[in-house]
Formats: structure tokens, sequence, C-alpha cells
């Protein structure tokens, strides 16, 4: 072993420790600290961020990653130690060029932000948030002008975060594309809005059953409970400590069975990412999903191109109609696809329909991306948020809840994700082509074997971690670099068929 | 404020940091983590308890504190910082003196040893401990040794990480004292056996209903959720981040109605003390309870001496008849009370009654001071158990689960903690002769106010936190040292009135 790795090692194992206690500090606060914990509890995560932060951005560090400078110091690296010299290059890169002290302010800042957006949001009071809303942005546009290299905005910055290989420039062409399919096509399925007939998922449903439902769901697709855990919150989402313990939350709610249904498998899909990750590669900088387009590619797959599929329900539809007999005695299999795949404007992003999903991302994405460039003020907010309801669905808001507030997202500081879940939709559409090529997709799903399919993302997508970017996965499984095409056929094909346009 | 102890203050921030981290981590791996997560998750547990370690183990800390020395420097301290300096000093003069790796080899060992404990007890197989344990043993003696002063011997040190008023000097005594009061009542109420009936108890009782009936005692003593959690795991415990942050565990057996209930109300205790804690000293190296014993004191005061009253069920009894009509309908209030005291020697410590509580406190204490003697080894420790519960309590075990795997504590590294229940037991009889002098206790008890008698004890015991020793806190309050007399005098006229002896 390479004498000046190992002495590397000590601090990205001090790195990963204290990452892995703030990751779980960050569940606990979300899932289960009492309400009175976060003043204290904050305190102690911004001390523990600014101690990750230094755990690799310090002298002894520099000095030892320029030895790797040398053909002959990283030449002695296996092949995952070169990985994480790598992956450590690009962050030191980064996180030298943000001053510590700002860094611990704001990671400060964002443990406190989201309680107070649940009380905004529960509320319906978008002042309580705006002051905090605001500063939130600022250290974001001022950590983007810090990072930026030539050409790049301070917003491709805040993208790169999260999909280091798609920046303003792709976007904006990639959402024009988007939009050409999406808009005449949704407007086409507005106008036949009871076509679909979806008001039998709307009755009573005992939130009990629903978890106990959900929770054999997840199963199905393969999570294991063995190394995951199912949590509630009020917005669903995954995190993980390392590939043998993988954390997602659901929600329920009494009046929506489709609500917590989709939201165990999208998270699944996340989960099953990072189960998937590989040994080697875990607890080290390579170990989690590449990116957050990839990683919503895995979710948005399961979620709706497996999990709204008639194959998938077809072994399983039974056991839900015996989970709700009397909500769904007389509702058949081929009813239910229906109603699960019914398309139409709405409010709710997370509640949103496969079509008009990428709208929800583009409204966010161009709010941001306004905000970076000064032209929207954070009090003017709300009011924005719902003319561009207006304009690209044909609905406003009726209250902030429902409007701005709804996402946690800006709370956890995370800036520049939105466009990683239609990315995600892009890459997931082209994947499933390729993977229904290399198996044979909808004969496993009629036979509710769902394993082989996990294999194949698995060795496709999921075991290499960060050691490939999303470009190479996609390159290497597909063939091309992103093609939107294969989303927009997806779409077209899909809604024309079920709306008989 | 002191320039110097601004100064230290940096490290004692990043101390209490990790450590609130640690403990999150801790009660995760006891609750919720998933079964294949302990693996990783150890590794991050031992580096983080090593940076703990080196947080306030360090060149420049040991200098910072030396300037105190000085009278003008420490004459610029405000009394909080004085407090702290002397504990930093103590905890200095402990931690030093054991070498880091070996301090974080011990810390990874322990993150590992619960579970392997988890399974010996769940498999009733000794040997699936005993190599673990026998390590663990090795790690205290040696730690022992590093620490112990002149005429200290290694137990003495054991001994003192929970309660360091009382040494083997002084527990030899008091568990003779303790000894000569038990052992003859014990004998005579065991000779009644049938002489109390609580038959049913042991009843089937529905654990859903015991766990909301156990959430109400919760509230009803005092518990704030707003600033704790309760949870489930195998041995009830309660943990805490700080003064706002406090969890506490319970477990619930479907043919045992008074196991839950005494173990909430006992953690309770704990749990009251915790939150009772000043905020000036909370999230500082003087925020928590003081030692194991007083900590013992308020669990076992509110489980025994206020839970197992006739007046504290007074106005709450009806209320446990409802949740369970069909199990207590024709049991009186008297009835029920007789019940919950009544005396005989059993195998579990956890289970056992008042009387004979403090000979499972005995058995262990002697095992480890001749573990620690060389007198015993960890491979004869079933047999020598068994013997020893022969000889006390005249009855053995018949298997390890409910012998010696029966405890959690040895697999946590809490050796010397036993004599702390004992010590509480003893505490708690004197602090309530005094508090029942103060405030009309009885009373309050019959009119379900349990306010006053939380303010009471949070003004006599709980705000202090580490700022007064037990010592200290004992003089204080009932003007004078530990003195078993309260404690034997207590159980004496208790079993000679409720067995008529």
């Amino acid at each position: 072993m390479s004498e000046t790795f190992k002495q590397l090692q000590k601090y990205l194992d001090k790195q990963n420790a204290i990452s892995l206690a703030l990751t779980l500090l960050e569940w606990d606060l979300e899932t289960l600290a009492p309400k009175k914990s976060v003043e204290h509890t904050s305190k102690a995560v911004g001390i523990l961020a600014a101690e990750e932060y230094e755990a690799i951005i310090n002298d002894d560090v520099r000095e030892l990653l320029h030895r790797f400078d040398e053909e002959s110091e990283y030449e002695q690296l296996s092949v995952v130690e070169k990985k994480i010299i790598k992956e450590l290059r690009k962050r030191y890169e980064q996180l030298e060029k943000i001053p510590v002290k700002e860094y611990q302010e704001y990671q400060e800042l964002l443990a406190k932000a989201s309680s107070i957006w649940t009380k905004a949001k529960e509320e319906d009071c978008f002042e309580l948030f705006e002051e905090m809303l605001e500063k939130i942005f600022e250290y974001a546009m001022k950590f983007g002008n810090y990072c930026k290299k030539d050409r790049e905005s301070a917003y491709d910055r805040a993208l790169m975060d999260y999909e280091e290989c798609f920046t303003t420039k792709h976007l904006d062409q990639f959402f024009e594309e988007l939009k050409a399919c999406i808009v005449p096509l949704l407007r086409k399925v507005n106008e036949k809005k009871d076509f679909v007939k979806d008001d039998f998922l709307y009755q009573y449903y005992d939130p009990k059953k629903q978890e106990e439902f959900c929770n054999f769901l997840a199963k199905y697709i393969g999570f294991d409970f063995d190394k995951g855990v199912i949590a509630k919150s009020s917005h669903p989402f995954t995190t993980n400590l390392h590939n043998n313990d993988v954390r997602i939350t659901n929600h329920f709610y009494e009046n929506n069975l489709a609500s917590a249904i989709f939201s165990v498998i999208h998270e699944g899909g996340h989960a099953l990412y990072e189960m998937g990750i590989a040994d080697e590669y875990t607890m080290t900088l390579v170990g989690g999903g590449t990116s957050m387009g990839m990683h919503e590619s895995q979710s948005r797959m399961y979620e709706n191109m497996i999990g709204r599929s008639l194959e998938f329900w077809t072994p399983i539809y039974g056991k839900l109609q015996e989970t709700f007999m009397e909500q769904l005695k007389e509702v058949s299999l081929e009813q239910f696809v229906r109603a699960i795949n019914k398309a139409q404007s709405s409010l709710i992003r997370t509640e949103a329909d496969e079509l008009s999903y990428c709208l929800h991302v583009i409204i966010r994405y161009e709010i941001e991306k306004d905000i970076f460039d000064g032209k929207i003020r954070i009090k003017d907010l709300p009011q924005i948020w719902n003319q561009k309801y207006k304009e690209y669905l044909g609905i406003a808001p009726e209250n902030d809840r429902v409007g701005v507030l709804q996402d946690i997202h800006w709370a956890c500081g995370n800036i520049g994700y939105f466009p990683s879940y239609a990315l995600g939709n892009a890459i997931a559409a082209q994947m499933y082509a390729t993977m229904k090529q290399a198996i044979p997709v909808e004969e496993l799903l009629k036979q509710g074997d769902l394993i082989q399919i996990r294999q194949y993302l698995g060795e496709q997508v999921h075991q290499f971690g960060k050691t490939k970017n999303t470009d190479e996965i996609l390159m290497d499984m597909t063939g091309e670099s992103l093609n939107p095409k294969y989303y927009t056929d997806y779409l077209y094909e899909k809604y024309t068929k079920l709306y008989e346009l």
C-alpha cells in the first residue's frame, strides 16, 4: 500500500465518520427528535460540519494530495484509491474556496431551517420562512461565486453540486425539448379531463393498512430490511449511513391511496441504488450514488416505468384488493392501472403525474436561475410562483402551502437540485429502453420476479458509486450520452394511447 | 470573558458536539438501526470516540488548562466556567493516562458488543459472548490500573466512573448493613409466599394498550414530549443529547403488566433529572446528572417510593382499570397496590421487587470485584453466578438468559455501574424522608399533582448537573452524608406491615 495514501486514509476516515454522524443527526431531526431539540442540536451540527470540512481541507491533506501529482507516487495506488484521489481532488478544489467560518455558519443555519419551513408550511405563512430563505440563497450564491470557473455562472456551480454533467447551457436546451413535447400534450389531456376515472383512489384508506402494504411493496422491489429502515416524515426522503444502513421515509394520507404507494416505490428506488454500491466503495468518498440526476433516474424508473405498469401490478393487485376489499372490490386491474396513470395539471410536484411532472421542475429551475441573476426578490416568490403555475399548468395555488412552501429542498439548502428530477426522468427512459433489450423486463414483472431487474441495474449502475459519472454510466450502458428523445417518445406514446388522442 | 477560556471553549464545544453525535449513534444502534448496519457503523463510532478523546486530551488544552493554575487567570472566570474547569481537570487527569489507541480500540469493541450480547442472550449461549466479555473486562482492568491513585484499586477506579464518592471501602460496609437487614427480612417474606396475591398482573395485557398507558404515565409524572422521545428496546434505558432532548425506551410483555409500567416510571425518573438540568450547564462538561448513584436515586424514587404507593395510584387506578377492564374489573385499588409491592426471591434484577433488589446488586458487585482481583475466570461466570443466586436468594437460574446474560451493562462497558442502583435506593430513601418534611408529598400524590414534586427535586437535585457531587447534594438537601439507615428502616417498616410480620 502507498505510504502516502495510508497517511491520507486517516483524514478520509475522519471525514467519513463525521459525515456519517451528520447524516444520522439530519435523519433524526426529520423523523424522531423532539420539537424543542433543534436549537441545541443545531449548534452541534454546525460544529461537526466544520469539523468534517476541516478533516480534509487542511494543509496536511493538501500536501499529501500534491504528492500524487508525481507519476511514481500515483502509480502505486490501487484502482479504488485512484478513484478516491480523483474525487478528493474535485472536492478539494471546490471546498477550499469556501471559508470554513462561512461554511459552518451555513450548516448551522440549515440545521434550523427545516423546522422553520415546517412551521411556515403548517401555518401557511411564507413570511415566517422568508428571512431564512433569503439567507440560504445568499449563501448559495456566495458559494457559487467562490467556486465557479471560467464561463460558468454561480448557478451552474449550484447545479453541478447535484449533477456535474449538466449546466444551464445543457439544461436550457433540454427543458426546451421537454416543453415542446409536454405542453401541447398536456393541453390535449386536460381537455379530456374525465376520460380516466380515478375517484376510487381518493376514498378513505386506513393509514395503518397503507403502511403495511407499502412495507410489503418495499420488500417486493428488493428493499432489504436487514440493511434498511422505513420511518415517517412529512416529506418522504432517502438517506444512508453506508450500503448496509439505508433509510427511507413515507407519509400516509387517509384519503389518498396512491401517494404513499408511489412514494415508497420512489424512495425504494433510491434505496436500492445505495444498497447496491460495492463494499469496496462504501464508507469512502466514492461510496454514494454518482449524482442526484442518476439517483432520480433510479427512483423515477421504479416509480413510473416499473411501478405504474400493468405488468408490475399483475401479480400483486390481488393483494392490494384484499387489503382494501371494501374500496377496491369493484375495481379491475386495468381500471386501477389506468387510474394511477391519469394525467392532469395539478399543484403539488411530489403528487404530480408523469406527464406534467417536468413542468413543476421547469418552474423551479427558472425561479432559481432568476434569483441568482438578481431578477427576482425572495419576498416576491409567492406571487411569481403562482404566476408561473398559471402560465405553464393553467392553474394557480390557492395558498402557499400548496404553492411556494410545498418543497423541503430549499430549507435543506438543496438549491440547484430540482433539475435532477427531470434529468432523472430522461435518463430513466433511456436506460429502460436499453434494459428491455437486455432482459425480458415485462415478462419478469408479470412473474413477480424483480430480482433480475435489480441485479441488472446493480451491475450497470448501482455498484459503481461515484467511480463513474452520469455520462460514463449512460455511455457504457446505452451507447450514447443523454438523449431526451427517449423520454419525450415514451411520454408521447403512453399518453396518446391512454387518452386515445 | 477570559481570553484563555474563550480559546478553551473551542475544544470544549468540539468535544460536546462529538459526544452528542456518539450518544445519538448509540441510541440508534439500540433502537432503530438495521441488523447489518453495525459492522460499518462501529468503525465510525470508534473513530469518533477517538476524536472526542483527542478534542480535549491534547497539548493545547493541557497548556490552556495550566494557565488557570495562576490565581489571576482563574479569578477572571465566571462561576459556571470555574465548575467547567474543575470538571475538565478531573477528566483530564484520568483520560490522559489512557493511550488514545487503546481507548479507540475499546470503543470500537463496545460498539459491536451489544449486538453480540443480544445474540448470545437470544440463543441462551454464554460462549458466544464469552470472548467479547473477557476483552471488555481486560480493558476495564487495564484502564483502572492506568488511572488509580495511591490506595485505590483498579476496581475502585471503575466504581468512581459512576459514583466518585463511594469506593470498595465504603461499599463493603454499606452492603453489609443492607444484607443484615434484607436477608432475614426476605427469608420471612419468602415463608409467607402466597400472602400477597398478584396473579392478575400476569394475564394477557395487550401490548399496544400497555404502550398507550405507559405514555400517559410518563406524561403524568412530568415527562415533556416536546423535549423527549420514547422508543422500544429489549432493555429499557435513558439517554440524552442535552436537556431539551431526552430519550427513554420501554419494552412490553404480553403477560406482564407491571414490567412496562415500572420501567417507564423508572426511566421517566432518569429523564426528569436530565430535562431539569439548568440551561447554563447543558451542552457543557457539567451538563449531565452528577453521578449514576444520584441518577438511580431519582429513577428508583419515582419507581418505588412514589410509583408503588397507594397515594400515587389513588387518582389514576381508575384509568388503568378502564384500559384493562376485563383483567382488572374485580381488582380493587388496595389489592392492586399490594400486588405491585409483593416481594419474593426472583431471578431478574430489573423485575425484582424493592426488598430483594439489592441482593442482585450485591451479587454483581462481588463478582466484578473478584474478577478484578483475579479470583474468578470469565469462563466460570455462569456457574459462579448460579451459585451466588442460590446462596443469597435461595434460587438458581435454569439458564443463562435469566442468569449471567440478563443485563446489558457489561456489553456496554458499564463495569462498576451496578452498585449505583443500591446507592440510588439508599439515597432515594434519605431524600424522600426529607422531601416529606418539606412538602406534603402524600397529599400531592393523592391529588394527582406531581408538578410540585418535580419542582422540589428540580431545585434540590436536578438543576445542578455535575456542579455539585452526590455528597454535596445530599448534605445540602438532607443535612447529612449518605446514611443507609433511612433505607433499611423504610424496607423494614414497609415489608413488616405488608406481610404482617
